[in-house]
């Protein structure tokens, strides 16, 4: 698997999630994994580019907003996102944003 | 400074920057410093987040399309990507995306 989402010509979506780890880290790796294979099996999941040094980036890219909320309302990660408000994560961003153009391609 | 870019309501802009190294890093690590201080100072600009670990992941986050395209005009901007290109990054991506919504807010 490239380290790059093999995203298709836009326009598509993105979300973009910024963290900042607790002190607690005790079960994250492994959940954020069996998110990372959840999300990768949902219709319209184009792929996703992540990074942490002291900020963690996530960038996850969707067909449209229909495909982003129907992830948002999985129960599975729904439980894994209170989890995360409550233990892993210090402080969290998400940002939805429509991605108008990618280059070079 | 925050690692978070303290973003203001949307809608807004984001770029997200995804790149991998060459094994030729000699000078980026000044040369990124010095464009970060550059776009900082841009009309427009309004934040930026960033990580690496085998990917780098830069967003920086922009008042509208102008102030990307004005700053993708700057001068030495430019050098600085002839650089990238030529020498830093094995392969990047860049993607431009409206930002919709942002929470918690």
């Amino acid at each position: 698997m490239s380290a790059f989402a093999a995203t298709p010509e836009p326009p598509y979506y993105a979300v973009i999630f910024t963290s900042l780890m607790s002190d607690d880290t005790q079960g994250y790796a492994a959940m954020a994994e069996r998110m990372l294979e959840l999300a990768a099996q949902r219709p319209g999941f184009l792929g996703v580019e992540s990074a942490r040094e002291t900020l963690g980036i996530t960038v996850s890219y969707w067909r449209d907003r229909d495909a982003i909320t129907a992830w948002k309302q999985d129960i599975d990660h729904r439980h894994a996102r209170q989890l995360g408000r409550e233990r892993w994560y210090a402080a969290y961003r998400v940002r939805i944003a429509y991605v108008e153009r990618e280059y070079p391609r």
